[in-house]
């Protein structure tokens, strides 16, 4: 069994699934900081209620083009139209979620042994498909500015090799909710054209940001370069249970990447597909992220406060501009031991080791304070709190 | 380019999806025996619209568990208690329709190099599956029988080698509609055994058996043996554009299932989950499949009936008793060549070199009756006449 562990990444990522599980057998009182799911309240069920009817007619049940349905496709031509990544037609593929993203991106791109650079901490479950293909994870430091880019260049130096790739999540990172500064983006577009590196450009957030300055995407400021492979998806801005996202890429991928997805699940599902095209041709899509960001700018608030009424002092926490993650520091605090005690006083969170393949961070946490109301998320800090007085 | 090609199992199966897109853009006059999908009429849509307010709620667009909805898993065994292919919920794990059960087939077992025993002709998106991981391909001849035993031990005896894994679509294959033998099943898993392969038990349409004697599955005789990995689908008896399946596998993989189905996207989308969860529930299913394999009898008879009065002496084509597809032998026509001619007559079909990974099967072609009405059945024929005679 150890050699199809190895295939699937080994273990890693497990940390994030069996909380999940743990999370599901739970009553209904966990407050679930866990999960990096949009709010109940922000799934927008009585648009897609009025919408079904109309979009849900037979045609919606077979088969989709395995490169997206044309409807969807154009309606999300329309949303990035007005934006710094607006596309093309030949550069989009819809995927199922951005994780197929980045399947699709080792499918292609990844060969045993190939060196892959990460950010640390990072989302292990896209570590964990690169994994899946062979490759040998190197980690970079981040700090409030995203990855340290300096220290990619020292770190790629010393390995004597060139990365394969280089996956960074630029904004409102996932765990950490930092956000990459214009000059590292530069910095390291300018690195990876030196080593003919791929960027994986994941960026599930940017459009949930609450605060600060918009910083142009590294596809954009990579202006159409081939080395830039953007993930992109709707999880985090209308649905993630819809499994619907898309990929930015070089137009002489495109058939590629069709040819790769049907040879994964033949095409994305389609009802989900219409729905998501029926709210965008809708005109719905504006005002729903305006609310999300009002949102999400009043939880973070809240939760960071809580922080501070409970653990001023005892430990740190980063303070993003959008997305749905803050990253806890609590020096002295094994946060794995923790969980089953925070558990037990009916609060979830994600342990720091789950986010680095070499499970480092075990003083870390990370807290999503998108799916919680304002009103549960103080309970929940003070049920952390108690957890760390007794556990 | 050409790495990357190869990476994504070459160009094999373009055949299929260019033909698809070459309908998506023809009149609607076109009659499409080329793809496989259900009629649209067999598409519940009232039935989905009745449920859709009931099963639709917040919770149904946030992530699901990797293995499946709880509800679709429970719903999903009741189905499957009073049936051969009973199972059991460590057995169990929903995907994104059956292709992903290849795919994931692939992600644990299949390394560079490997020997991959496959039907000839066979669903080349599933051989190109295996392709993408690096497989070798071995086809071995097929007849009204399925899989040609005693040829599957001389090829494979010529190799020097033993297989690490023999795809089979034992029943109403893709794309011949003939089915294995038991005598032959029984013997695929001897030799199996024999050489220690794992065998993938495709099999999309055995409940959609519309005539003959029902055959215990691969899966069935082999009587939880871990070489057997079974791959089923709603696509074909519910609706394909949902893209939900299961795969049938040793409890000992379900964790390495889970870890990698995380990696490739997540989860399956929920909403399509929860749509036949309670479909399934509203025992909604047995009046369905009962009215499908009337109607594809119906269709299938009226297709050969058609094929009589048009062809009668020129060609010869497979008598299925169930499923989807009739497979048709022209002698002395390219198939591939005659399609342009077909296509401006007004018919579609694939053309045989597509389910042949060496471009096998020139005078060949697969034909859909399941999907379309009997009234336009006998005109897709006299098109396809004309087609043969002016093309």
């Amino acid at each position: 069994m150890s050699l199809l562990a190895q295939r699937t990444g080994g273990l890693v990522g497990s940390v994030i699934d069996s909380s999940t599980s743990v999370l599901q057998q739970q009553s209904h009182d966990v407050i679930r900081f866990a999960v990096g799911s949009p709010a109940h309240e922000a799934i927008p069920t009585g648009i897609f209620d009025d919408l079904a009817p109309k979009l849900l007619t037979p045609d919606a049940f077979d088969y989709a083009a395995t490169e997206g349905d044309p409807r969807l496709r154009e309606a999300l031509l329309d949303l990035l139209a007005g934006t710094p990544d607006a596309t093309d037609p030949k550069r989009l593929t819809i995927t199922a979620g951005g994780m197929q993203g980045l399947d699709l991106f080792g499918k292609l791109f990844i060969d045993r042994g190939d060196l892959v650079v990460i950010e640390s901490p990072t989302y292990t479950n896209g570590s964990a498909t690169a994994l899946s293909y062979g490759a040998e994870l190197l980690e970079v430091p981040t700090d409030g500015d995203g990855m340290i880019v300096d220290e990619l260049e020292s770190a790629v130096d010393r390995t004597g090799r060139v990365p394969k790739a280089i996956y960074v999540i630029p904004t409102f990172q996932n765990p950490s909710g930092t956000t990459m500064s214009l000059e590292r983006r530069l910095r390291l577009i300018e690195l990876a054209r030196n080593w003919n590196s791929m960027i994986i450009d994941d960026d599930p957030y940017s459009l949930l940001r609450f605060a600060g300055q918009e910083i142009p995407s590294i596809r954009s400021l990579a202006d159409g370069d081939p080395l830039v492979f953007a993930v992109r998806t709707f999880s985090k801005i209308i649905a993630p249970g819809l499994r619907v996202g898309w990929v930015d890429a070089d137009p002489g991928l495109q058939q590629l990447l069709i040819n790769a997805k049907q040879a994964m699940d033949t095409c994305t599902n389609l009802p989900g597909q219409r729905l998501i095209a029926g709210f965008l041709e809708g005109g719905f899509i504006d005002d729903h992220l305006e609310r999300q960001r009002r949102r999400y700018r009043e939880r973070k608030l809240t939760m960071q406060r809580a922080l501070s009424d409970h653990f001023a002092g005892q430990a740190a926490w980063t303070d993003p501009d959008g997305g749905f993650f803050l990253w806890v520091r609590l020096p002295g605090i094994d946060t794995q031991a923790l969980f089953p005690a925070a558990l037990a006083e009916g609060v979830a969170y994600i342990p720091g080791p789950a986010f680095s393949p070499t499970g480092q961070f075990t003083d870390a946490l990370r807290l999503c304070f998108a799916s919680t109301t304002p009103e549960r998320i103080g309970e929940g800090v003070a049920r952390l709190r108690r957890a760390v007085d007794h556990g």
